[in-house]
């Protein structure tokens, strides 16, 4: 068991960011196997609030190379969150296939700072801007396709790791927000899993979200995050409720 | 607690069916909610060999509309799978938006029954069955891109619930087995989710896996499953090993 806590500032109106509290578990989790996360899974069960957290974290199986864990993080109060995921250190390397490349995407300093229409602690500690096109919904002006694509970075040039990859897989807006069917609102994430693919390369990420199945009351949004070499370090996807007015 | 059993004759070359062993701890875990899966996650511990086993299921939240809930597996002497979903019945309607159709296949009739080139118990008790160009791989012409597409089916046309659902998103063989790079061996699943989209109209499933990023040893699949009307049913993605010979 591990004590933990939410700190302040890494709330979206009042609430932590969900990439902030995965990250927060799954160091919890990889610290009790002594590896970096490669597949994760989130259940999100009630937003996480500033203030201490307990996390437990159950070995289920440690081997050579690859350990599962599973983890729960609640506060005094209320459960937060509960994960499942296999966790090992990157082996680069062997035969490669690809199908698609990174986004092709504005300078940074022509995309739009990615802070909702909200109070947002959240996004003074990360940084992540998204193309013009995919900002006009906080105007009333969505692009129509359910997607975003923008940059990720950390205060600094911080570097990347795994743990920053959990974070930039959910520190964009809901691509739901581009359909232009549906109001600007409260989106809850049922389920994120993400896969660490590699080790990124210094400098900023560049981001592709995007939404293929809106339908009976959810959606899907896959993800993926490409370093500056071009590499594919992350790849996500989640499964979340349309926002309602 | 639930006492199960691994059937005999669900078995690829000996192991279980990864996606015959997730629907059996499924059902468990469904039972203890009173609703069906919605978004499932399994990470395969060790192969699945017929017996008896025990599924410890353990109830995180219930709510009103959703219910998150995890399991594990076990045998006498193994770990067998460990998972973690959230359970709630499909509420149909409201806006859609879908990018992309259905594989256009080949009717049934002319598609390979998907066998393996192993004894395959599975193969007797559904039947998934690939477009010609998707075959080729077992005869030394894989078709050079890393996808199957195909039909699934369960014997005598019973219908196919969430729980066959997730069996059909672990029916076909390894994608990476058409990439033409790799040998035609193991290659194990680590983790393995599934977002159940909708209840499936009678009739043969529609199904296409496909993988966009091989790399550093490890393949992504993911996979669509449409129904007999058109309506995506079901969306898998995995996190797998690259076969090795």
């Amino acid at each position: 068991m591990y004590d933990a806590e939410i700190a302040e500032g890494w709330d979206i109106g009042g609430n932590a960011n969900g990439g902030y509290v995965i990250a927060l578990a799954a160091r919890a989790m990889a610290d009790a196997v002594g590896r970096p996360p490669l597949t994760l899974t989130a259940h999100y069960l009630s937003p996480g609030k500033p203030g201490p957290v307990e996390i437990d974290v159950d070995v289920l199986r440690a081997g050579r190379r690859m350990a599962t864990v599973r983890a729960a993080m609640r506060s005094a109060d209320t459960d937060v969150l509960a994960l499942l995921g296999t966790f090992a250190d990157q082996t680069p390397g062997g035969p490669s296939q690809i199908v698609g490349t990174p986004p092709e995407l504005p300078p940074i300093d022509e995309c739009v700072h990615a802070a909702p229409p909200v109070d947002s602690g959240f996004h003074h500690r990360v940084r992540s801007s998204v193309r013009p096109i995919d900002a006009g919904f906080r105007d009333g002006h969505p692009s129509g396709t359910a997607e975003m694509q923008g940059w990720f970075e950390l205060p600094d040039d911080q570097p990347i790791d795994a743990f920053g990859l959990l974070m930039a897989a959910d520190a964009f807006a809901p691509v739901v927000f581009n359909s232009g069917k549906f109001p600007v609102g409260w989106s809850p994430t049922l389920e994120l899993t993400v896969h660490v693919r590699g080790v990124p390369a210094p400098g900023p990420l560049r981001c592709r979200f995007f939404s293929r199945f809106i339908e009976n009351g959810m959606f899907d949004e896959s993800g993926e995050i490409w370093d500056s070499e071009g590499t594919l370090v992350a790849h996500s996807r989640q499964l979340a409720l349309i926002p309602r007015a």
